[in-house]
C-alpha cells in the first residue's frame, strides 16, 4: 500500500528524546530539558508588533511564491554585509523554516544514485534526505585536534568519487559547535572546486555567536556560484515556532527553488514575513538580549560539565550546543551503551540529553563517547541545578 | 548540473496571467481581477485577535509535527460533524496550508510508474505533482450535461489499468464549480472498491456554499479507510496567506504525512494554529460575513457574464469560481485560439481571467470553449464595471 520510498525516509530521533522527557514530566518528575534545540525566549516585542501590525494592514492573502520582495530586499543587504557579496531579491527563495532548504536543495540538484557529502555527527535530515530521494550519503567526520573539534578533510577527500556531486557542510556545527578555520575553509573550497560540487551551506547559527565573527564559505572565490545558504530567522529572532527561512544562492538554483515552493507550499505565511523585515531591519535590542542570555547559560553550562568527574567540555563561540566528551564518565559508571547511559541519567537526575547517537551512526574506529547539550531552551537556575544533580550522580 | 526530475516539474500557469496583469496595471491601465483564487477580504478580527494573544503568550516556539493536539481535536470535531465520521487528533497532520496535501499523499502512496487518475479541466498541481514524482496521470473529465457540468465516470472507469492506483477527487470542482450527485458519487465510490484505489479527496471548497449541503466521499460505506482530505483554514476564514491546512485520514498514513512534515518543514507555524482554533471554535459572524459577501458577488457575476452575447454561464452552489461556456463568444470575435482571445479582451478591457487551458491540456475532441472568472479577488462595483467592459467589447 505505501510507497517504496518510504522506507528510505528517516527522522529526528531527538524527538523520541523529548517524548520521553515530556512523559517522565507528566508523571511528576522534574526535567532539565537539554536535548532540543528550540529556545525558550520569546520572540523580541518589536517583531510580535509589527506582524499583528501587518495582520490588520490585511497581509493576509498570499503573497510571491519567492517571498515578498521587501523581505528579501533586506535580507540580502543583511547578507551581504556579513558575507561580502552582492546578492540582491532575485538569488533569494523565502521558505517555511531552514529546514525545508534541505530538501528543496537535494530535489533541485541531486539524481537518484548521486553522492552526496555529509557530516556525521550532524543534523540526521542531511542524510534523511539524501536517501529519501534516492541518493547515496558519503559521511565525513570531525576529530578532536589541540583541543578544538576540527572536519576531517583528508578523509572527508579521500571519500569522493565520480558519482560525488553534492557536499552539505555545516561550519557552526550540529551537534560540536565546530568551527572551520580560515585553512580549513579554503582546504573545502580547494576540494570544491576541484571536485566540481555544488554545496549547501547550513548557517543555521552564524548570527549566533559570542566571540569572534562569523566566516561564510560563500565568501571565498569562486564559492558563491556553487553555493546554497541555508538561512534562517529561527535561532536569530528567537522565532523556531514561526517557521520562516530562505534559500540564498545563485539566480539559476533559487529559481527552481521557487518553482519548488509553488508546487509544494504555494508561499510562505505572508505576514510574517513583514514581521521578519522588522527584525532585520528594527530595533535590535531584543536580538542582543538574546545572544547575552544565551552567553551566559554557555559560561555556566560549560563550566558546570567540566566540573563533573568523567566530563570534558570544549567552549564553542557560536551555536547554543555543547558537545561534551563523556568516554571517561561512562567507564566510571561501567555502562558502555549510549543509549543506558542517557536513560540512566534521566531517570536519576531527570538531566535529559542527546548523545552522539542521535547524530548518526557511529564511525567504524570510533572510541571516543560524546553527548549533546542544548542550552537554548533551559533557564540558569535550571542549568545550574540540573548539572549539580549530574554531578552528584557522577560522585555517587 | 541540475536534477532529471525538474524537468517533469510543472506550475500554476494562472500565475503567468497575475503577472501580465500587475504588469498592465503598473503602466496606469485599470484592471479587473478574476483571474486568481485568492481572497480580498480581511481574516475574521476575532482570528486575529487570537493570532497576537498566541504570539504574546509565547507559541512562538516548535510544536508537534502533526500539529498541537487542541487544533486536531477542534478540527475532528468540525469535520465529524459535517460528515458522519469519527476522526480524532491522530487522524489529522497540520500542513502549512492545503496545497502540501498533495504532494505528500502522492510521496505516501505513488511508486513511480504507478497511474493516478486526477480531474482536466483541473488544479494543475495534481499533474505537476504526479509527473514530478515518476507516476503517470491519467486525466478525466467533465461534462456539460442538462445545464450541469458533470464528471465523467464512464470514461474515468475506462481509463483504469493495473497500474492505476490512486484517484485525486475534487467534488466542489476548480475551475468549474461542479458537484457530484449523491448517484455519482456512489459510483465513485463504486470504483474505488472495485479497483482497490486510494482517494485524494480534495475538499478546498466543502465550506464555501452558499445553497445547499455539501457533501463528501468519506461518508460513504468503506470510503473512510481509502480517503485523504485535503483540507484547508484558507477559503472559509480568508486565511490564503496565512498558510494554514491539513490532511485527514487513516492513522497509518497520516503517521507517513507526519513524519514528512518532520523532514521538511518541521511543523507549522505554532501560534497560527491557536488563530485557528478561534477560527473553528469561537464567534461565526466573520465566517458568516465572507460568505454573504462572495454569495452577493456570485450572483451579480453569473447574471452579467449571461447578457453578454456569446457567454452562457452556469451558477455553482459551492467554490467562488464560475466556468462559462464561450464558444459562441470566441466564434463571434472569429478567434479560435485561448490566449489571443484572452489577451485581447485583458488589453481592450482590462478585465482579467484565466481560460480552460490553464487548468490542463485540452482533451481529443473537446470543442466547446470555457473560460475561467474568480470572483473571491474582486469588489461588487469592479465586477459589475469590468463585465460591463467585456459586454460593450463583445458587442462592438
Amino acid at each position: 500500500m505505501f510507497a517504496e520510498r518510504l522506507t528510505r525516509l528517516g527522522t529526528e530521533t531527538a524527538f523520541a528524546v523529548s517524548q520521553e522527557a515530556a512523559a517522565l514530566k507528566a508523571k511528576g518528575k522534574v526535567i532539565f530539558p537539554f536535548h532540543l534545540g528550540d529556545i525558550n525566549i520569546r520572540t523580541p516585542d518589536n517583531i510580535i508588533a509589527a506582524a499583528h501590525k501587518a495582520l490588520l494592514d490585511g497581509k493576509t492573502g498570499y503573497c510571491s511564491n519567492a517571498g515578498i520582495v521587501e523581505l528579501r530586499d533586506a535580507l540580502a543587504f543583511d547578507i551581504n554585509a556579513t558575507h561580502g557579496t552582492r546578492y540582491s531579491a532575485d538569488n533569494i527563495a523565502i521558505q517555511p523554516g531552514g529546514k525545508p532548504v534541505i530538501g528543496k536543495f537535494i530535489m533541485t540538484l541531486m539524481n537518484p544514485g548521486d553522492e552526496v557529502l555529509y557530516p556525521n555527527p550532524g543534523y540526521p535530515i542531511y542524510e534523511s534526505m539524501i536517501e529519501f530521494h534516492g541518493g547515496v550519503g558519503l559521511p565525513y567526520s570531525y576529530r578532536e585536534v589541540d583541543g578544538q573539534y576540527r572536519l576531517d578533510v583528508e578523509s572527508l577527500e579521500k571519500s569522493i568519487t565520480p558519482r560525488t556531486r553534492l557536499l552539505i557542510y555545516n561550519d557552526l556545527h550540529n551537534p560540536s559547535g565546530a568551527e572551520s578555520t580560515p585553512e580549513e575553509m579554503q582546504q573545502i573550497a580547494e576540494i570544491v572546486r576541484k571536485y566540481n560540487l555544488y554545496v549547501l551551506c547550513d548557517e543555521a547559527y552564524f548570527d549566533m555567536r559570542y566571540e569572534g565573527k562569523s566566516r561564510s564559505l560563500v565568501s571565498l572565490p569562486d564559492m558563491v556560484e556553487r553555493c546554497v545558504i541555508l538561512y534562517t530567522f529561527s535561532k536569530r529572532f528567537a522565532m523556531t515556532g514561526w517557521r520562516l527561512g530562505a534559500a540564498i544562492g545563485p539566480k539559476s538554483i533559487i529559481d527552481w527553488i521557487a518553482k519548488l515552493n509553488l508546487n509544494d507550499e504555494s508561499c510562505t505565511a505572508h505576514f510574517i514575513q513583514h514581521a521578519a523585515i522588522e527584525g532585520l531591519t528594527g530595533d535590535q535590542a531584543g536580538v542582543r538580549q538574546i545572544v547575552q542570555t544565551l552567553k551566559a547559560r554557555r559560561d555556566t553550562a560549560v563550566d558546570r560539565l567540566n566540573s563533573i568527574p568523567g566530563i570534558k567540555c570544549l567552549k564553542p563561540q557560536a551555536t547554543f550546543y555543547l558537545f561534551p566528551n563523556a568516554t571517561e564518565a561512562m567507564a566510571i559508571k561501567g555502562i558502555s551503551d549510549y543509549e543506558k547511559f542517557r536513560r540512566d541519567v534521566l531517570h536519576t537526575t531527570g538531566v535529559s540529553f542527546c548523545t552522539r547517537l542521535h547524530f548518526g551512526r557511529a564511525l567504524p574506529g570510533e572510541n571516543q563517547r560524546y553527548l549533546r547539550f542544548a542550552y537554548s531552551g533551559i533557564d540558569m537556575a535550571m542549568i545550574e541545578e540540573g548539572l549539580g544533580r549530574f554531578k552528584a550522580y557522577m560522585e555517587s
